[in-house]
């Protein structure tokens, strides 16, 4: 490549206060799924410590010509917490793909903002001494892999490469379609024991800085700060979030029943809630696959897939994930419109109601930023 | 390499007939399981029809620094035959081997001379122009990968490479244990529809010549010949395979009952057995996982894996495969000594009853040829 992939000086060098925002927003924006942020945080703090560079290139910053991977974790969030990682999963995930490729990367790219899935391109980031660019494929999180912007703008994703904690590495060479991919992986963590790294197949950077939902790194880092920022001066940080994302608080309750269960290698279930203070008497339901699908209110839907469900203890304003919902929590949730990049009929018939199996519900999307007077 | 990897003067081109005798051999020696053979005999009539030539090597014969890649179908029998392949799986996974690792194939190896695994590998080598050395990793048929003399004696089957009906390609890069091996496999064969075929890690010739179960391909032929001879005199076909192999009859009956479904991507299951004729009014029992593993008569154990269990069709001598047992079935239960290679501690402990799920079941060798007088 004749050109330089990017200009070191435009990298933003991650501090600790940004990780410890990283961990609130990505949580947040990770609508209770992309793996639980917390083990991410720890690792990174880790990281720092140990001398490491944890960089992102803003997105606009990357050469057209330059190779990008994105890398994340596969697998039950559950299992995310219950056991701890080796640590190199990604690293090894992407070396094995350049090898099998004979390219070399010249930064990572985060398939999922959401939960841990934010901080583990940043790991393997540092591992590779490579940077991630600010923006990633779902700008929220979502429970398949086929559903990242690159995938249902054309990319294909294969061959991909996929390492797991005991050392075994499985080359995803060629799938005939983005569902084959999604299914053959997924039925490969699950035999590997329900939690590994998958890098998929190098994109170029033209293609990243079309169709990934840009800058979610200092969205997520901004809006972690936006809710330490409250905590600390006792504001409402459920105020303080919809503020920030033009979000709208749709129930404030608390959790009266609590389905959840492991299936195929995801989490799955339902969160029933009963209204408290102003919408005291009220029954909604949140139905869960990773992350919350779709919110519901007397029986009727009122938000669903591909806007965001944010489920959050009522008091502190974070996240809580899908595999730390408990009987008896006080949480609010908030809805947040997603990227216009996910609205598409294209974008839709993936990460639509229908494509989580909810063929009678019709998106009604929230109106974004732009939209509201 | 310097010296040629076979010699073509040494070559046995297959017939028709040699064909026929096989799909009644392969059928046999695969105890049940190994995929059933009919659909591959078909298959390898067209390709004789072709033109296409379907050669064996004595072991003997390959160079000792010839590479022969082993290939086989993985999945459950019963989706074998009810989904037709689509014909080059194997040659798909041989070929992305080859590429992955840089090296061209000499010869074919056979995983399990038992069932359609018999012919996939003739299959691949009429495609590829390549003999099938005269030999296999089982001598019969198992459910599992790492139950071949090679995975037993040390040989690592990764990395290799699996290839399905729908154009799907994985690659098994590196597995920590012959088992994760397996287990990834069968999860992977399971998410692209429960039949594929899986090419492993090439061998040296001088590897397989001192670990292949020797000459099982004369050996299923010629067991062929025999119960079609026997069947052409009206002999009793049940004693021409005793006689051949040196087996045992140890049950005539009637299926009463039977259990079989598909789990985890195997026909696991139990059929029950009357007596008739000279063992009337005994009761006695099959255990099933893909193959026949564990015959009982009256709740006491007769015969067990390693040695092979034959449930036969009384009256032509033709195995019955696992997935074609029916109620009413009048069959004879021939009980035949596994090769010496599978009774040693390092294989009883992958092949044995507990191997299996059966640790309290005690394996009572049957005599070897050599040691009845």
């Amino acid at each position: 490549m004749p050109e330089l992939a990017f200009d070191p000086a435009d990298l933003w060098h991650l501090d600790l206060e940004d990780i410890d925002a990283l961990e609130i927003g990505s949580g947040i924006l990770g609508t209770g799924g992309g793996g639980n942020p917390y083990v991410g945080k720890l690792r990174a703090r880790q990281a720092l410590a140990e001398g490491l560079d944890l960089a992102v290139l803003p997105l606009e910053k990357i050469a057209d010509q330059a190779w990008t991977i994105s890398v994340g974790g596969i697998g039950a969030p559950v299992v995310g917490v219950e056991r701890i990682r080796e640590g190199r999963e990604g690293l090894r995930a992407i070396r094995a793909l350049e090898e099998h490729l004979g390219l070399t990367t010249d930064a990572v790219v985060c398939e999922e903002i959401g939960g841990s899935n934010a901080f583990e391109p940043l790991l393997v980031g540092a591992f590779a001494g490579l940077p991630v660019l600010d923006g990633d494929g779902m700008g929220r999180a979502f429970p398949e892999m086929q559903m990242t912007t690159f995938s249902i703008y054309g990319h294909k994703s294969t061959p991909s490469a996929m390492a797991d904690v005991h050392g075994n590495v499985v080359l995803f060479q060629h799938a005939t379609t983005e569902l084959f991919h999604e299914r053959m992986a997924r039925a490969c963590v699950v035999a590997q024991g329900g939690g590994s790294d998958l890098a998929a197949a190098p994109m170029r950077g033209s293609f990243v800085k079309e169709f990934a939902i840009p800058h979610t790194y200092t969205q997520a880092i901004a809006l972690g700060r936006a809710v330490m920022e409250a905590q600390k001066r006792h504001d409402d940080p459920i105020d303080a979030i919809c503020k920030k994302e033009n979000g709208r608080r749709v129930f404030s309750g608390k959790i009266t029943d609590l389905k959840r269960h492991l299936r195929g290698g995801f989490v799955v279930g339902e969160a029933q809630l009963s209204g408290i203070d102003d919408c005291h008497g009220d029954e909604a339901s949140v139905l869960i696959q990773n992350e919350n699908l779709v919110f519901s209110r007397g029986g009727q839907v009122e938000v669903c897939v591909p806007d965001l469900i944010l489920v959050l203890d009522v008091d502190t304003g974070e996240a809580i994930t899908t595999e730390l919902l408990r009987y008896g929590q006080r949480v609010a949730i908030v809805a947040l419109p997603c990227h216009r990049l996910l609205r598409s009929d294209r974008a839709l018939e993936v990460v639509g109601p229908a494509a989580f199996g909810f063929p009678d519900i019709t998106y009604r999307p929230l109106p974004l930023p732009e939209e509201v007077s």
